[in-house]
């Protein structure tokens, strides 16, 4: 994931490894849940978390209090908390514009329905894709976003073009008045500030793999 | 992705955050290369990576010393560094274990043999599967691992199974000496300190656009 091309804020500055911490904080919670625990002291989440208390307290200081001193966050409650602060309270509506192999297997993803991100249609400039069905999902041109964008609202666009196309579908549904994208183009993308723009590298990933091997003991 | 399950490297304890930085910079400096650009400064690197220039200094001070004061970085030098830093000089085998639809993207996914990361096979249990192959890639028997990795020695394995079957994977190529693991499942792995797991979480990445989103102005 690129850090560089996090959202600018302008209310709230959290750092994206702050949000990326929450989400696991989330996680852990609902695994607790699950195992009928109550309570959890900001230790455990940190054991959890590999991470320290301190940095627990800090991450969730941003957003309030929580939790009483020596006895620990109730668990239902912070997991209620963290849903609303990361935005899975509500329904967000989701398209993907390129039908190809990362496309299908982000559409067949079940993470992302469970969370609440429903995947409204596929967008393709391929003749033999569009008016097809993608794992269910309907192929449309993507042509017709210009006209399907202002009437279906969709909050998140996921881009899975080719990088020589990504920036032309940026400036495209940017101008149609999305906010968030998702990139999976392994090019640096450039976007207005009040657009959130994350991207998935994937051989950035393998890089942090290729340190980590490169520079053991 | 998730920084929790990063590497414990014992003699240098790099963050996450600090190495995806290292990758963009290294991303830029190539971009400048191109456009044969020699030397660059700190607070050019810092522009370019909307972080700040003193961030920079600090993230290329952990491996030496870099640039001359006033003069700024020679373009060439710090691209070889970083990609030294990285282990991006040397190929890394690269095995998938799933042969599904993220598997057959990633297969297919150019910025991996641009980096030096050489997938030398494909593994899945479905009979169906096993035997042809993915994208050029040959689909092998997953109980073949036992036989192949004592003897191709990959570095790293990617998981792109179901959730509930990642952890027998990571059990059983750790045990035959693997020590890096890129995970696609949506599940918490758990290896010995020694081996580096990196968790793509796709769902998490939406989460940090909703985050935006909601904490809009």
């Amino acid at each position: 994931m690129n850090e560089f091309t996090s959202p600018r804020l302008s209310v709230k500055r959290i750092a994206d490894s702050t949000v990326r911490r929450l989400s696991a904080y989330l996680r852990f919670l609902e695994d607790f849940e699950q195992r009928g625990l109550s309570t959890i002291s900001s230790e455990e989440l940190a054991k959890r978390g590999g991470t320290t208390s301190a940095q627990v307290r800090k991450d969730l200081s941003f957003f309030g209090s929580f939790g009483k001193r020596g006895l620990g966050y109730s668990v239902p409650e912070l997991a209620g908390r963290l849903r609303e602060i990361l935005g899975l309270g509500k329904e967000w509506r989701v398209v993907i514009v390129g039908a190809g192999k990362i496309g299908a297997a982000l559409v067949q993803y079940r993470g992302f329905r469970q969370r609440g991100f429903n995947i409204l249609a596929a967008y393709d400039n391929n003749p033999e894709k569009i008016g097809r069905k993608l794992e269910g999902i309907p192929v449309r041109d993507i042509e017709q976003l210009d006209k399907d964008v202002p009437r279906e609202h969709p909050d998140i666009v996921v881009l899975t073009v080719p990088s020589d196309q990504a920036q032309a579908v940026v400036d495209r549904v940017v101008r149609l008045g999305v906010k968030a994208i998702l990139n999976f183009a392994p090019t640096q993308l450039h976007a207005p500030a009040d657009v959130a723009v994350k991207t998935v590298n994937m051989a950035m990933e393998l890089e942090g793999l290729s340190f980590a091997l490169t520079n053991r003991d």
